[in-house]
C-alpha cells in the first residue's frame, strides 16, 4: 500500500527527482498497535536530511495524516517514508521553487527466526566499499547503489549480514545495519563523519550506554579489531539487536554487554511503544 | 514522451529499484536527423554498466524498437536512456530473477548561446566533493546526489558549469561534463579509477588527440594545475566542447590546442551523423 502525496498510487511520475537521480531521502520504522515506532526520531532525522540536502520539509501534519490513512490494520509491519525533492530543475539544476514528493507505505514485518536474536548471526565481509563524502555521511539518502552491490555479493541464507568497509579500510556498517564491538567491557563503533548510515538504534544503543555508565568509543576500526573482540553485535530499526555468533573464521560468545544492551533496548522500545505519549 | 518497457506512459512503478535505490545506470544523447548520435559508443558503455552492477542487458532490439517508436519529429533533441534493475527483491538484495525496466525519454534541445562554444563560458570551483569509489567509478550510475548538491551550489547565470573536486582534492570533472586542461601543446585530464564519469565525448577527444599526435596524460591534478593552464575546456554529449574563458578569478585565453579539438570533434560528429551506417 503507497500513499504518494496523500493518495493511494502504485506508480510515480517518471520526472521525480527521486527516479532521475536518487534525490531524496527515507526512513524505514517499526509499526506496532498502530503506533509507529521512535517516530519522533525519525521524523527529526528526516528534518535534519532534508536542511542538509536543501529539501524543503513537507509539513510534519501532512505526513502525521498520511500515516493515520495507512494505519488500517493492528499487525505489526514496516513503515517507509520517502521524501524526494520533487519534480522540476534542469538536468540535475533543482527548480527554484519545487514541491516535495512524499511516499509512505506499509510493509508485511520481515520474518526472522527467534533464533538470530538469542543465539547470534553469521556475518561475512563484503569487497564493495563504502565512499568517502563528508556531506553525505550519516543521511539515509537514496543513492544505495553501494548497499544494492554489498548485498548482492552472498546468497547463502546462513549469512544473515554483511559488513561494509569504507576506501579507507575502516569497518563502517553492515549492509542494512550499524555495527558494535566490544572489547574489555568497553564498547565500540564506527565515526560515521566520512561514511555510514547514522542510524536511529545506533543512536538509541549509545544513550543507553551513556545512562548505564558504559564508555563508548567512536572513532575509526579495522577488520582486526573487529576480528579480535570480545562480542559484536548489529542493529536497526527493524532487527532490533542481532549478536553475532560467527564472522568470517572467527567464533563469537554472545557476552554480557550484548545481552545487557539487549535487555535496556527491549525496555526502551516497550516504554516507546506502551508509553504515555 | 515516455517510453517505459516499450509503452507510453509518464509514471513509473514506486517499487521500481531505480526509484528505491537508484539502482540503474543512464545514457543521454543528441538525436538529430532521426539520428542517436554516438549510439554505439553509448549503448557499449550501457552494456558495460550492466555488467559491472549486475544488472541484466536488454535486448538490444527493444531498445533499438523503442527509440525507433519515440523518433517521430526530425528536430534536435536529447535522448536520455535509463536501464534500473526493475522491480523485486527484499530490500537491497536483488531478486534472483528479475526483469529490468528500460525507461527512453526525448527532450527539447537545450538552448545555449553559440558564444558558450565560441568565447568560452565561466566556470567556479564547487564545494561539493565527489566520494571515492573505484567499484563505482566512471559509470553513469543513478546515484547522483553529488552532482545535485554540487549543481544547487550558485543560482548566477553568469557562470556555466562547476568542478568537482574529490575528496583527495583532486580536480576530477564538472557537475554535467568532462574537462581538460592544456599546458605547453600537452593536454591533461582526470584519471577516472577512483571518482567521475567515463564521458562518450571525453573518450572521443582521447582518440582524436591520439590520432592527431598530441599527446594525454590522464593522472590526478589538483586545482592549481587548472589555474596555471594554458587552456581549459568541458566536453560532453550535449555541450559538445566548451572553452573556458574564466576560471575562479583567472581568466583564460582560448587556445590554438582547444580550437583544433573543437574542429576535430565537429568533423567527427557530422561523419557520425551523415555516415554510411
Amino acid at each position: 500500500m503507497f500513499l504518494i502525496n496523500g493518495e493511494y498510487q502504485q506508480h510515480i511520475n517518471i520526472q521525480d527527482r527521486g527516479f532521475q537521480y536518487g534525490d531524496g531521502l527515507f526512513e524505514t520504522l517499526e509499526f506496532i498497535h498502530g503506533k509507529a515506532v521512535f517516530l519522533d526520531r525519525h521524523l527529526n532525522r528526516l528534518t535534519l536530511g532534508c536542511k542538509t540536502l536543501g529539501i524543503p520539509y513537507p509539513e510534519q501534519a501532512l505526513l502525521e495524516q498520511d500515516i493515520i490513512k495507512l494505519n488500517q490494520s493492528d499487525s505489526r509491519s514496516v513503515l517507509k517514508i520517502i521524501i524526494t525533492r520533487g519534480i522540476g530543475g534542469r538536468g540535475y539544476r533543482p527548480a527554484e521553487s519545487i514541491q516535495p514528493t512524499r511516499v509512505l507505505s506499509l510493509h508485511p514485518y520481515p520474518i526472522y527466526p527467534e533464533t538470530h536474536y538469542q543465539l547470534g548471526i553469521s556475518a561475512c565481509f563484503c569487497l564493495t566499499q563504502l565512499g568517502l563524502n563528508p556531506g553525505l555521511a550519516g543521511l539515509k539518502h537514496m543513492n544505495r547503489l553501494e548497499q544494492v552491490l554489498a548485498r548482492a555479493e552472498w546468497r547463502d541464507d546462513s549469512v544473515q549480514e554483511g559488513i561494509m568497509l569504507d576506501t579507507n579500510n575502516h569497518v563502517i556498517e553492515g549492509t542494512f545495519s550499524n555495527l558494535f564491538y566490544v572489547k574489555n567491557s568497553q564498547v565500540y563503533t564506527a565515526l560515521l563523519t566520512h561514511a555510514g548510515v547514522a542510524g536511529i538504534t545506533r543512536q538509541i544503543i549509545l544513550e543507553l550506554l551513556a545512562f548505564n555508565g558504559i564508555k563508548v568509543t567512536e572513532s575509526f576500526f579495522d577488520k582486526q579489531e573487529f576480528l579480535e573482540a570480545d562480542e559484536i553485535f548489529f542493529c536497526n530499526s527493524i532487527i532490533g539487536i542481532w549478536p553475532v555468533k560467527q564472522l568470517a573464521d572467527r567464533a563469537f560468545q554472545i557476552g554480557p554487554v550484548t545481552r545487557a544492551i539487549q535487555h535496556w533496548y527491549a525496555e526502551f522500545r516497550n516504554k516507546a511503544i506502551n508509553g504515555a505519549d
